[in-house]
């Protein structure tokens, strides 16, 4: 397995990704190649001045980066040789299996899209949020992705939450959910009150019906649907909430759960291949994470197996 | 001055609001009269069995009750004598100032649009949340009364939000942020985008931009805008936080500042008169501070506020 990691994204570049990748090499089976996409003086330097070893790692050079505040075609499109771009290309070509970057979430999403392509019945790629609870985690999907969003890519979300959350999360069945103003089922905006019977006759779905803003923390569901307006604002939310508490119970395991970095990064859902996204503010600890929940889905071939059930289940298209 | 308290609403009823009711008696100036709203023999039975004083007390015998579960209109349609639907009509006809009632919102809501009437300009009456931070609040609008919401709702519920802050929590110059998924004027879905310039160019709104899900903790803006769907599910899900970690920091300021029965309240901002809408769990603290909540918007003559600005600044109509 050859896993690629993107040295030139998010704030703390490049020491967070390579010390993340150096944490996970001495982790994950010697097997598995970590491929670093970057500038070569950059890396040489960090491996100089660290001098730690450069042994399971390969190291492609990309001359190019993608400025963070580019608009995200015109930053990819004009930046061939950046990592997210070579890395892309890699992966189509069979040369890499998985790639991680916490750089530009748009970039990353529109050369995967473009590089990768979609997987046959996807309406639009979709990146969900954990939300962690007493004994595991549950999908927020999607979390920014996908601002505007019809009853049936609201749907897609549930099937495409459903498959990661079964695939790498080992939940048999998960249950769905409908983030909505209330538990009946007439409540809701005009999208969630159209949604809400698509869940319901879904075949694959396993829907528990709406769920409300406090019952993230009773475990209601595994995968809670909305759009990525509704799910941004509320990751957010929950994060400033970690910022205020982790410092007035640094060592309480119910605070702890909502440290982002133990989750690492989200796949994106819906192409041909394996791309995990992570957080712009991750830490070493992050990328680490990162490299395994990239095994994790590469091992199931989470892909394949999104592939496998829009085919059995035919969904709408546009 | 007098005040209505609905003695049938909330799910602690009658209990929870008549304590409150006592409590705001003893700090209330004497001339404040408090008017209960209610089932003779329910009031009779609670003063008989406490032995508490009816001196500061009116008492409205109410015979009916609106069911929670029935549909607002309807239940308002069917129950004349209803504690909701007599003290609405007393406040028209100018025997109360104000009511409180921790009843069916629905129901109340449309008791006093059609009841009390919209003041000239108003597109739709709105009921914020309130967001406590280190050095006061700060009020989200809407939080669920408006689901589906146009750019120039949404822009009137700065303009009506900016006034309760600066009549209410004595700020004289609200800063307005839109709840969006990023900073960048471009950023949001349809509505957001189409909302951003109407707040920049507004006479009376000091806009400071878009604000983010991490915002609320930093007091970003004292108003923050957004449409009811996104509101409810953020005000719910705060609530489940404060749930969780009262327990694990009972004492600490930072965590009581969130237990809504501090405020207790919030008014229906738009309606011609003066209705605190309360929280159904509401205790005997909350009622009590809702009394509080409606004396101070009765003093500031709200709603006469509301209008002065909306003939001032004419808003757009539907």
């Amino acid at each position: 397995m050859r896993i690629g990691l993107d040295v030139m994204g998010g704030d703390f570049h490049p020491q967070a990704p390579l010390e993340g990748a150096l944490a996970a090499r001495n982790t994950l089976d010697p097997s598995i190649q970590i491929v670093l996409y970057g500038k070569q003086d950059v890396i040489d330097a960090f491996f100089d001045s660290t001098g730690a070893s450069r042994q399971g790692f390969d190291i492609v050079d990309t001359p190019q980066v993608i400025p963070m505040d580019a608009h995200p075609v015109k930053g990819v499109a004009a930046n061939p040789q950046s990592s997210i771009n070579l890395a892309t290309l890699a992966q189509r070509e069979g040369k890499l299996d998985a790639f991680i970057s916490a750089g530009s979430t748009g970039a990353l999403m529109v050369a995967s899209v473009m590089g990768l392509g979609l997987i046959d019945g996807v309406i639009r790629p979709t990146v969900g949020g954990i939300y962690p609870h007493a004994s595991g985690h549950a999908l927020i999907c999607d979390v920014g992705t996908n601002v505007d969003c019809k009853p049936e890519m609201l749907v897609q979300f549930a099937v495409l939450g459903s498959i990661y959350m079964r695939e790498a999360h080992g939940i048999a069945q998960p249950r769905v959910a409908l983030l909505n103003v209330g538990e009946e089922r007439t409540k809701g905006n005009q999208v969630a009150q159209a949604t809400y019977p698509l869940l319901e006759a879904h075949p694959f779905v396993h829907f528990v019906g709406n769920a409300e803003g406090r019952d993230f923390s009773r475990h209601y569901a595994d995968v809670y649907v909305c759009d990525g307006f509704v799910g941004n604002i509320i990751l957010k939310f929950g994060e400033s909430f970690y910022d205020m508490m982790v410092h007035k119970l640094p060592n309480d395991p119910d605070i702890q759960r909502f440290d982002f970095e133990n989750i690492g990064g989200l796949p994106i859902l819906g192409v041909k291949g394996h791309v995990i996204v992570g957080h712009g503010i991750s830490g070493p600890r992050a990328f680490e994470n990162m490299m395994y929940r990239a095994k994790e889905i590469v091992d199931v071939r989470l892909a394949d197996k999104i592939q496998a059930v829009l085919a059995e289940h035919s969904p709408a298209k546009n």
